[in-house]
């Protein structure tokens, strides 16, 4: 399996990335949407940000309060209460309730003409919800529409859970929000580039526990911003270690020959995220044709070993340019880093048949 | 607050159905969705089945297999890989994932002229998908829509999760399925009977652990099958422990002259299950108004103390007569019961204002 990072990773880290407030410190800039477009690429980003420590043993994490200002709340860090084992939430010890997010997360556009030097907006795409985002935006995929219209899913993360929302787009820079067109607890919503049998569809991944498993769905949808007959379509693998607790779609659906191509995540038991791909029917994408038994891309290099939430590779963007697929993804939770995979070695790496899936 | 149960309760109890095989026993009749209309009370029984006991010590649990036969799961209740402690379920001890659930429901209608002497069809309302209702169809809710069809959504259960599935009807014995509106994990989803503003709305239950609590939240649609516009509408209260752990819909939201009234179940820390009820805004029903601060309606008689899950009353189906709510209920996850409560108790119990919510 052929993956040639780009040699210039990580392409964006947190000290490319201005604050977005003075008293606000950028902790990762990482699992970015993202398209080509003939002047040059623009990733849209997650940036997280936590209020600057100010030595006091107290972690002050940004949110925003009712009526839209941005307000912090408040841990001291010997607060026996509370536990901070995971670096992406502080867990109450009594119940097991999140009670914050180690930071706050919010979109942030980042170009580059070549592909690679990327500069990023010093403000975030637009303002958060104080009802569903109260905790943030997180994980945005942009997809472009046959119609020319940019379509791009992203978390919304509040005290009532994470949910996906929608945002619309003509030029990248201007977003209508469409609210959000998924219930908590759903993330890694990808929305295919065409209609498919006169319907649109996405996949998007169910956090279950207990009852099910963090698997990937398909809906259906005629406006974008309704979605019904939703379906379980591929599942989280037990005699597959590297993915047998979690998967999730990564970039929107490709278009081959053979099919719809999905890079998606698969999660081990040790919270380890390496990348896989599925091959859905290209009439019918609640049929799955194919799968990768092994990972094709999985992080090695120290940028995706160590950091926020180490051996992670997330990839949110992908398109096929040649013989290459070319991916935009997350390097541990840290930063913003691109990958080219060949196409062929991909397709190859499929096994096909009931068995395999 | 006046609380009349019917004097026949209960209404109608596991003997009174028909097992839908020679080889099944009946083990509950309950949690009912219901309408009336000139000719009598028409209601959809979830009713729970079980492979016979054959004294050999193992529990036999009807499933869907693809392709739509019946077969049996295994579990020895000696068996030290899982916990049979719920009543609901059977839990691996190791990942407290869920095995598989201790019964298989299905819909059954049943019919009363005078709404109190039931007579229980003999079989199924229709067969089961092998895909998303493997283990079983749940809890109904109908609602007769403005256009005089009958929406009904029910819990549709799998291996994959509780998702929540749409049937339609002009007559409420031939039903179309419409397919899963909400994936899991979500249930007690229920539909207003006409459109507010120009759109169909639903309230729905996400069933979340650690980040967000099991809330009641709205959505909104054009045609009742696909659905967005997800916001959060009212949440448990800390404050009130017979409503601290989940709260959901329980019936479909009733007009009156102050707005839209909703039943809804509100369950505490030992899975007590009682009956409270909030306010709607008429114009917007994304507007809670109002919210009984104590439960208008709770387990009190042996039928409802003592079941297969103890302590509950659960209702889904109510409507108003002159100044009395009309609701059938399930006793104990075990029975079919109907009680009247008085409107005008119910209205004075509502608390309005912020501070109430």
């Amino acid at each position: 399996m052929c993956v040639m990072r780009m040699k210039e990773n990580p392409l964006l880290v947190c000290a490319d990335v201005k604050p977005s407030r003075p008293d606000f410190t950028v902790v990762g800039v990482f699992n970015c949407g993202g398209v080509r477009t003939e002047e040059g690429v623009t990733l849209v980003c997650r940036v997280a940000e936590m209020c600057s420590d100010r030595g006091d043993g107290v972690i002050r994490i940004p949110h925003v309060e009712t009526g839209g200002t941005i307000g912090a709340m408040e841990f001291n860090r010997s607060d026996p209460r509370y536990d901070f084992t995971d670096p992406r939430a502080i867990v109450e010890r009594d119940g097991r309730r999140v009670a914050a997010l180690s930071s706050m997360s919010s979109l942030r556009r980042a170009f580059a003409p070549d592909g690679v030097h990327f500069v990023c907006d010093d403000t975030p795409l637009f303002p958060l919800d104080p009802r569903s985002e109260e905790w943030g935006a997180e994980d945005p995929r942009i997809t472009r529409l046959e119609d020319g219209q940019y379509a791009m899913t992203y978390s919304s993360v509040s005290r009532n859970g994470v949910g996906v929302s929608l945002a619309l787009s003509d030029d990248l820079v201007t977003w209508n929000r469409q609210g959000m067109i998924l219930p908590p607890a759903n993330k890694d919503t990808v929305i295919f580039p065409k209609k498919i049998d006169g319907t649109w569809w996405m996949l998007h991944r169910p956090i279950l526990d207990g009852l099910g498993a963090s698997d990937i769905w398909i809906a259906s949808s005629s406006d974008l911003v309704h979605w019904g007959g939703h379906q379980h379509l591929a599942g989280c693998r037990t005699g597959q270690p590297w993915e047998m607790r979690k998967i999730g779609a990564g970039a929107h659906p490709m278009e081959v020959d053979a099919g719809w191509l999905v890079l998606y995540h698969g999660v081990d038991e040790k919270e380890h995220y390496r990348v896989g791909a599925l091959l859905l029917d290209k009439q019918d994408p609640r049929s799955v044709l194919a799968r990768t038994p092994q990972p094709i891309f999985q992080p090695e290099e120290p940028y995706e070993r160590n950091g926020f939430f180490s051996n992670t590779v997330f990839p949110c963007a992908a398109w096929i340019e040649g013989d290459e697929v070319v991916t935009y993804y997350g390097g541990a939770d840290s930063c913003v880093c691109g990958a080219r995979l060949s196409l062929s070695d991909i397709m190859d790496s499929l096994v096909y048949g009931r068995r395999a899936l």
